[in-house]
């Protein structure tokens, strides 16, 4: 019955100048077409798709890499093969997730599901509101001035410790009135300020921070409280949601790109404090006012399904795996072995981040022999250890190690550093 | 070596107070678990995915629907076929193309292809950039006002003819001073105004049209011609976008989601006249911006890489039926069955919307006894024909009959109103 034949050679005939790999890592030969010449070009033949019996750790039987890309990034493989799965015929619905109305009931449960899942992983009360949204966290630095100053004249306080947060606080110009009032950048983002020296607005409406700064590796491990009570805690939490437990209560607004650890990117997720919806600025796009949103729960307009579909199957995979108190564990495990790596080198490699506040998401370091680096990240991706390359702004490399990272690809990255290290000397 | 196993029931446990048709029709039961008891809930247990060796215009084998859905909607089966070979390991890359990096090569070439491929489609001279961004046509809504308009003074003029012309227009009135030069909201949507008779403001800096309304069924067969030659023409062509050939150069901007015809809900495709880019208002949030997309090739931030992948497959699907001109010879054959049913069925159907602007993509229509609408709906939907409640702003039936809906799907509606008409006179 499993008739069985698979992407032949020909569906890759249009990408044939490309540097690729060949797709034989991916299909076993055995369900390729014995007659490819009856396909036209681009025809896609295949009409089974065999994935791996282990969904495991292991990326040897599977041909799959070590994905260490900041973003989009890797996902849990059993989500990846449960979303392949029911690509076609969504449980039984007769239509693909892709084709689904996003008023039937099939959709109206799984983005509910979805936010049910989310709240349980971060114990979200009632008092909040759960967006599924689109744009991106760089629209959410629009969307919150917009939502929480009453007026272009409101204050606001900035907290920058990379490149998201100033990105964020250059945004927020046009609708308030920021306050720098700390800034990393002299000392190249690598430091986050101690929290009793800070010199709060006492009329600022919000104080925002980036929670975790992808590019430099910098993440808070407390948040700091506003000065004034009135005063709203904001953050981007974008490349470390959902990597640890979160006390939501502290914040207004938590905002985040879905496309480091909870899905595919084209879904942002807010989750705003119901009491400050409702007051956006007049001049407020209908889709950036977060009232909007909230009425409708995150169905305005068409909102973007397979996105949201795939962070529904990546909470209930984080549920099942014992929640984020678990996945704080082993995300600690896993960025201690390749910190602790570091430090052993002698010098040998660097992250340049104060110990204290690195990042346990995104992992910056360098070569003291810096022109090895494009040798490094050479030999690593030959290795099955892909995207290692550092932010084009910082340069060196750059290990992203989400959730969905398995400690094999820790131990993996840290025995080839220190046979790089020996080889190398 | 094809060791297939399939989605077990119980990965359906979770689902089980809704209404869901049982996944057996999906799932050949030579291919289903012995031993489903071994399973957690939720546990996805699928290894390997069969679909049908043939993917032509049936849908007896598959366990498929025809899905009348007016978007998200029905997309090519060989679209998603395509997609579901390749989710786990994206042509040897050994990830998915949803973990992939929106900067790797890869996804340079997917996106760069994409756009390619649309610009042939649709004959797009290099005078404009396409750009592929998030938010939907609502948030064009009010991205066109702050990209044309250089002050909030500025006029614009509009022709409503529908829900979705009158939602641009409102939303508007926040960035400039639209005037509504027509609407069709008295007659209830079901007429485009003679261009003739037109009242253009003579400094409009723009003029909107909805080129098809997806609720209303009211297509433009031929566009307006500004009466200022510095009024640039603009068009939301979301639900009849890539039906039929467009001249381009006709327009300063045309603007559509994604998810009628070309691909997944979550990326709305711009194309803008490039001498207009760069002159938003002050107050442009950065994202709404059109500089920032094009100087970035809409890589400024993350953006919606697996739906611009699929809208890619869409295109170049398209590309190989011939092009648009097939595509509208189709589709004017489609709908033809099914207006030529409702108009020789004596009244028992009715289409409320004046002949010469029926559209080719969404048909609205009623049953001259009301009461009974409610079981033609469930009754077809029994035969594998969903989604042809109408919108609940007009009631009655809609069928959306975009591309990618097969001539059989219409065959087999038209036989089905024939038969309901006789067993219910």
């Amino acid at each position: 019955m499993a008739t069985s034949t698979a992407s032949s050679p020909n569906s890759l005939l249009f990408h044939q100048s490309s540097s690729r790999k060949s797709s034989s890592l991916a299909i076993p030969s055995s369900l390729r077409l014995s007659k490819p010449s009856s396909l036209s070009l681009r025809r896609i033949s295949c009409t089974a798709v065999t994935a791996p019996l282990s969904v495991s750790s292991s990326n040897a039987s599977t041909g799959r890499v070590f994905n260490f890309a900041a973003g989009p990034a890797i996902l849990p493989e059993s989500v990846i093969l449960e979303a392949q799965a029911e690509l076609f015929n969504y449980q039984g619905s007769g239509m693909s997730i892709m084709e689904m109305s996003h008023r039937s009931k099939e959709f109206d449960y799984v983005i509910k599901k979805a936010e049910s899942d989310l709240r349980s992983l971060l114990s979200i009360s009632d008092d909040y509101s759960v967006l599924f949204l689109q744009g991106g966290a760089t629209t959410q630095f629009a969307a919150v001035p917009l939502n929480l100053c009453a007026s272009p004249d409101s204050t606001a306080d900035f907290i920058v410790t990379g490149s998201w947060g100033d990105k964020a606080f250059k945004e927020a110009q046009k609708y308030c009135k920021p306050n720098l009032i700390w800034s990393g950048k002299a000392e190249k983002y690598t430091k986050i300020p101690s929290f009793d020296s800070l010199q709060q607005s006492p009329d600022a409406r919000y104080l925002h921070i980036c929670a975790n700064e992808t590019i430099h590796g910098v993440e808070f491990k407390d948040y700091p409280t506003p000065a004034n009570k009135d005063t709203i805690l904001v953050a981007d939490m974008s490349s470390n949601f959902c990597s640890k437990p979160v006390d939501v209560s502290r914040f207004g607004v938590i905002y985040a790109g879905a496309q480091k650890n909870v899905g595919p990117s084209g879904v942002t997720i807010v989750i705003v404090r119901k009491d400050l919806i409702g007051n956006a600025q007049p001049i407020t796009p209908v889709m950036l006012d977060y009232k909007t949103h909230a009425d409708t729960l995150s169905l305005y307009n068409t909102p973007p399904c397979f996105a949201i579909y795939i962070c529904g199957l990546v909470f209930a995979d984080l549920l099942k795996k014992g929640g984020l108190a678990e996945v704080e564990k082993n995300n600690a495990k896993k960025a201690g072995l390749l910190y602790d790596t570091i430090d052993a080198s002698g010098g040998y490699y660097v992250c340049p981040v104060e110990k204290s506040v690195r990042s346990l998401m995104n992992v910056p370091f360098t070569l003291r022999q810096s022109e090895l680096e494009k040798t490094f990240i050479a030999e690593a991706s030959k290795e099955g250890m892909v995207q290692l390359k550092g932010h084009r702004s910082v340069g060196g490399m750059r290990a992203s190690i989400y959730n969905a990272m398995p400690l094999a690809g820790l131990e993996k990255l840290v025995a080839f550093m220190k046979d790089f290290q020996a080889r190398n000397p």
